[in-house]
């Protein structure tokens, strides 16, 4: 019994760990798009082209469910998956306004993401089905702040502030984490904004995969795919998985599916 | 006659810009791989897929002349491109080398750019022949800030800070902005250290071109070939060059080649 991870790169595994922790029997198979990170900046039409292709490559393994670990993907590609796939396929954006709606007192939620998961409106469009108003914001420069590994100290705290201060003085009181990335400038948004409720992917997924029963059980196999080599990469794989090997997909098999 | 600009996106437009001014006449065509930036953090057999690719592309308007305004296509492509085509290749490294060279007083220069192009030593080899000490640094922040405009004021100034101030302590005189985005934050370096000698290479090509005897004339077209929209690029094209309109190219066509 396997689960399927698909994100543009390096962010999705954090959702890898959580789902390793939830379910350690399942078969977990990931892939990250290392070549053609990031989505973010990138138009609708493409990043369908590329969610398409890895979703692909996952089924290829015989998984019996796939995680969008991706919020750009999700936003641009996760309704077209759902209607061509034969599994079930999970995004980040419902089980992340589910875990808002739980979390939210004063029905004012923020939204931060890449400028690509902003403008789609996926979450806002989801959230205010339920009636909560919500404050968006692109934060592009926290992606590379965390590939960089600064996650704390006054530069993260400068542009933290800088993106969330607009958000905060709007009122709200909780605030999802719209990108697989910013889980690990948790510390620094809590330090700076103690009373804000935060909404993390990963474990809003994991949370959702318990409460959809889904139950898997295997030999608890993990296996790394991604289609270029990178060193921010293999730094992070070893400080959120541990010394699983990575496996190199060669591009031109992409091409071709 | 004509000029081929080939760029992994956006940075290599302050080279369009440098070379559109100095010569007037010349058509020039200009490819930015929006859909597949940056190269900076990818590897060595891809950027040489990708840039093969670019080049042949721009090689089928019959340009007469080709600059790989990327400092990582540069490191990386530079000497397979010049083998294999047959007509000028001109990198970004020997003309921003030769200008180090004639700025620096005391031997020492720095370089900063991408991990990239700071791993495959090109610019230190080629200073180092010369008896050049070299300091580098790859600057991996620079290229986000540039595209979130966010190049002055307190974020860009400490993160600048973080970066240089090691090189700086070193005591190089004169410093290599190797990557064709760092000259938007030259003011901001200027300020922290008014003594360095900046060497910024869409100007060190333009001087490099002159130097070289090479003239062109022609009708003065310019056009510019992306391979996806993105709203930064739009936002720098008119910020640097104007209302030149964007062609896309489908990637099923680059694929191809």
């Amino acid at each position: 019994m396997s689960i399927g991870i698909f994100d543009s790169g390096i962010g999705g595994l954090t959702v890898f760990r959580e789902i390793a922790r939830e379910f350690p029997l399942t078969d977990i198979y990931y892939f990250g798009d290392t070549a053609r990170v990031p989505y973010g900046n990138k138009s609708r039409e493409t990043v369908i082209r590329y969610s398409t292709e890895a979703a692909n490559y996952l089924k290829g393994f015989g998984i019996e469910a796939l995680i969008i670990a991706c919020n750009t993907a999700s936003s641009y590609a996760g309704e077209l998956l759902k209607s061509q796939m034969d599994i079930p396929v999970i995004g980040v954006i419902e089980p992340g306004v589910e875990m808002a709606l739980r979390y939210t007192e004063n029905g004012k939620v923020g939204v931060i993401g890449t400028q690509a998961t902003v403008r789609s409106n996926a979450y806002r469009k989801l959230l205010e089905k339920s009636g909560i108003q919500v404050f968006q914001k692109p934060c592009p420069l926290f992606v590379p702040l965390v590939e960089e590994g600064m996650v704390e100290g006054e530069i993260p705290r400068l542009v933290v502030k800088q993106y969330l201060q607009e958000l905060v003085d709007s009122g709200i009181d909780t605030l999802i984490l719209g990108c697989t990335h910013y889980p690990l400038l948790k510390d620094t948004i809590k330090q700076l904004y103690p009373h804000l409720k935060i909404v993390d992917s990963s474990q809003a997924i994991a949370d959702f995969l318990h409460r959809e029963g889904l139950r898997f059980t295997g030999e608890g196999k993990r296996r790394i795919f991604i289609t270029d080599e990178s060193e921010s990469f293999e730094k992070f794989k070893k400080m959120l998985v541990g010394n699983i090997p990575l496996e190199k997909v060669e591009l031109s098999e992409i091409c071709t599916l």
